[in-house]
């Protein structure tokens, strides 16, 4: 029935309810094999999806999807079964709520914590506008150690809303969730006596409490949605459920860690840059036991479970706590460690003020391990790694290294063994190129990595993208330009640069052009005469699609950086 | 006995130390009353230190303190007695800790809510590097409500430390402490039922309770420190203190929030933009019914008061929540309402990643107010706003508007009203200029100053200050160059700008040269002959100083724009 386009939910017996479940979660594995994404958080609130179309009344209610990767059986229910296939590719479906879809989706995610926060903003817009219509958060116990919504939750009663937050208890972030305020919440379904005080807590907050509630029971969770709405008329209410992510799908429920994001079918053969940490990580740590290692949910995906294994008591996952993440990092430094904290580059971002504040104005030898680099294909906007090397540049004492492969990340990261300033290596997912080392690392060093002719052109290339393109790109033409690999954002090498007599230069970087290396490199040259070219990432948010359409698509112009080698040749 | 240098708290007797709680209050009035600074909370935390200093063992022991304003009397006993009269003063002692400073100051504060987090990485490098000595976070109530307090609270049983954390309540952030974990934390003063809740919902972070305590009694907060280090033995221990902010000063104690930051005899008596901002808000709000404002714990400091008096259900004060902020922001603009965020530049940067992600992303049409932009003096490193042009440039949707006076703020206030994508609006602390409008206010519009007369140097000025500079140098040098208000940052006004004929550009901005307009001006004129020279602050972080001073050794060198200015005429 799902394929229906006037399907309507409400209108649906037990029976069938529990049948449409089903159908969605089939669709979802056959579409997640094929396009890739999100698997098992999406199987495990099939349920608490189809009780919400039952219960409330979409658009006209809201939801939002903390973090958004779990939203597949909402868009399957809200008119989007027939591009369903399109998931993740460009120009199909987005694999995360996006407000230019479809009127159901009222508030685009992407990033962890933000839900409630956004619950109560529509809903105090909803008042002060005399409008009626719940507004609902989904929220990840994950997400839900964030400090955003503790901001959130204080903020309830300043603006004075009710809103329904849905607790979405699985045990897991990306890695099993750890930390204090999980275990608070854990302990709810197990012991009563704390479960009361849990509840005192959370109705200190202005928030009524329902749960715990098996979310994977369609009729259970129809219920507490019911008795939520109920109590939603009093005041903002919180209802705690517990559900299985990869439910209904046996290799999934086994595999939570594995299937949370899934390549699509026939990818995944390439060696990746994680890897690669992972194993120098191991090596370092061996070496120095000052090295300590910290991630915010990411263990798995960032290569760093064998160090967690190896080091238990210098591996800390800190759960989806970014900032706190990076204050640890600069204490620890402080006290005398040597921390490295990995990362997407994405989720960096929300320690910005500490990169600043507490690391770079202190000074402190933090090493931050950047992956996801770049643009990073299919999870769209909110997942692009492009803004990194133009906001660690504008701070002062920060040190930023772009490996251009494998090899020369795992000889950066020998060298920030003992490099006593912030220092930044970032780095794409995958690596598939080797070009061999001809210089060794110096902080602020450039290398050339053709003969230095002083040719008419010399192309400056940050990262192994760039770097690959430049010699596809002699390649191509025949123009026999010097290539130099830029692999310190910043500092830049000013004695190598100066040195540089061809009169024309081209820069390349995958990162936005605004801030990037190309400022720095023209800044190097004003007024000295020279003819330079930028190719970088133009000033627009990138959506999904596959890595190399969209890196021409939204800047890297093979047409144009062809007329540029070209140009000075008849 | 405050001038001993070889003081020893812990020999004193209780008599002597009571007196010498007097002693530090007297120095403290003297010296804010003459330097400027924070007051009131300084004045609340004299016991509080001098019992510190009695039962713990400084600078074996560490500690830090939460925005680190209140740190004069703990700098008054670790031996900064006698410069204690440079306090915020060029080259003399800072308002905040800094580890330059002495080695009892071991951690660097100036934004609120790290401290826990701070001393959870402090502690776990002691006991990997198998040392001793104990970590005392000291934090204010209005700090407690920040989300990264939470993310801290959580890390204690990832890293499994013990820390002492010490929250010193006094009801007051900068604003009066408001939202639901004040109101939590309050209770326990006051409902012993709800206390024990309280307890237990701490100590399932693994942290035992203890208070409350009058922080203000010498021996009442002498004995609760005793015992909070005989529990910290087994587990990390919150002490919770009740303090007056203000006290032993009647004035401060009757006026906390104006006497949180006090500015030296004498100033104080210019126009502020805050006031302009304040002003043009309630007219805006009379006008708009969907004008709504939100501050973090801010509102008389950005001169809001008048809208929360006016408009109190449009007017929101999240407390120190940054990052619920913005993001409140988003979805109310989402919801149909026109969102004004008012905030320091410095502290706009913990709100970094839902800049981009909540609100760029999604273009939707929040206003940030952002005040003390540019050097702001006093306060230091961690409070210059010499960051902000540059991190909100690579934002893809924003558009970043920088007023040369307090009229212009104005207009442009008026000018956001109907404009529909995320907008910036920046200026420093001070008005003091008026330089007359010479075109509407429209989004990427340059102005001209002075006539066009395309001499052989146009200057683009971003701020009043830039403007400033510009005007007092073509008086001083007499050299008729053209100047231009670069009033919008992004995007810039490209038609202006090709159109100008002067040969040589010059750019001036109060923000680092870094990422900043002098980047975009050189962007537009890449390849296209001109001669271009940027003034702006160099890549190192600002001490504390005079502003003119400030500005002129960081980067504003006057020397080097007179020479550039006259370099033309023999």
């Amino acid at each position: 029935m799902l394929e229906k386009n006037d399907l309507n939910v409400k209108a649906l017996s037990a029976e069938e309810r529990e049948r449409l479940c089903e159908e969605i979660r089939r669709k979802i594995i056959e579409t997640v094999t094929v396009c890739g994404g999100h698997l098992s958080s999406n199987l495990g609130v099939v349920e608490l999806t189809v009780g919400m179309f039952f219960v409330f009344d979409f658009p006209r209610d809201k939801v939002i999807w903390d973090v958004g990767h779990q939203c597949y059986a909402y868009k399957l229910l809200s008119g989007r079964y027939e591009k369903f296939h399109t998931l993740r590719q460009k120009d199909g479906l987005s694999g995360f709520p996006k407000r230019r879809e479809s009127v159901y989706d009222c508030y685009d995610t992407g990033h962890a914590g933000n839900s409630v926060s956004a619950a109560i903003g529509l809903a105090k817009a909803r008042d002060l506008k005399g409008e009626s219509g719940r507004v609902i958060a989904v929220i990840g116990d994950g997400s839900f150690n964030n400090g955003l919504i503790y901001e959130a939750l204080n903020g309830i009663s300043v603006l004075d809303v009710r809103v329904l937050i849905i607790l979405n208890d699985n045990d897991m972030s990306i890695s099993p969730t750890v930390g204090g305020t999980h275990e608070l919440l854990g302990q709810n379904a197990r012991d009563e006596e704390l479960k009361k005080k849990n509840i005192a807590l959370i109705e200190q907050y202005g928030v009524q409490y329902v749960g715990v509630v098996n979310g994977n029971d369609l009729g259970e969770v129809t219920d507490a949605l019911r008795r939520a709405d109920e109590l939603l008329q009093k005041s903002s209410v919180l209802l705690h459920i517990k559900t299985k992510k990869g439910m209904g799908y046996d290799f999934c429920e086994e595999n939570p860690m594995q299937t949370h994001g899934v390549a699509p079918n026939g990818s995944g053969a390439e060696k990746e840059y994680s890897s690669v940490f992972g194993d120098t990580m191991l090596a370092l740590a061996r070496k120095d036991e000052r090295v300590v290692a910290v991630t915010a949910a990411m263990t798995d995906a960032l290569g760093l479970r064998p160090f967690f294994n190896a080091f238990p008591e210098r591996a800390f996952d800190v759960s989806i706590c970014e900032e706190n993440a990076a204050v640890l990092c600069a204490a620890m430094a402080q006290g005398g460690l040597k921390p490295y904290y990995a990362i997407y580059s994405t989720f960096l971002q929300r320690a910005f003020d500490e990169l600043i504040h507490d690391i770079c104005a202190q000074d402190l030898p933090v090493t931050f391990c950047i992956d996801r680099g770049g643009i990073s294909g299919a999870d769209g906007e909110t997942h692009q790694g492009v803004f990194d090397l133009s906001y660690l540049s504008i701070i002062p004492n920060m040190t930023i290294a772009v490996p251009k492969d494998g090899k020369e990340l795992a000889d950066m990261l020998e060298f920030s063994l003992t490099y006593p300033h912030p220092l930044a290596i970032r780095y794409p997912r995958s690596a598939k190129a080797a070009f061999g080392c001809k210089r060794a690392i110096e902080a602020g060093t450039f290398e050339y990595l053709t003969d230095k002719t002083d040719a008419d052109l010399t192309v400056l290339a940050a990262g192994e993208r760039a770097v690959s393109l430049a010699f596809r790109l002699r390649e191509e033409t025949g123009v026999p330009f010097d290539i130099v690999n830029a692999r310190f954002v910043k500092p830049i090498d000013e004695a190598l640069l100066g040195a540089i007599r061809s009169p024309r230069i081209l820069t390349i970087e995958d990162n936005v052009r605004m801030g990037g290396l190309g400022d720095q490199i023209d800044r190097f040259y004003l007024n000295a005469g020279k003819e330079i070219y930028n190719f970088a990432y133009y000033d627009r948010f990138i959506p999904q699609g596959d890595v190399a359409g969209l890196q021409e698509e939204y800047g890297w112009d093979l047409e144009e950086i062809r007329a540029c080698i070209q140009k000075g040749r008849k």
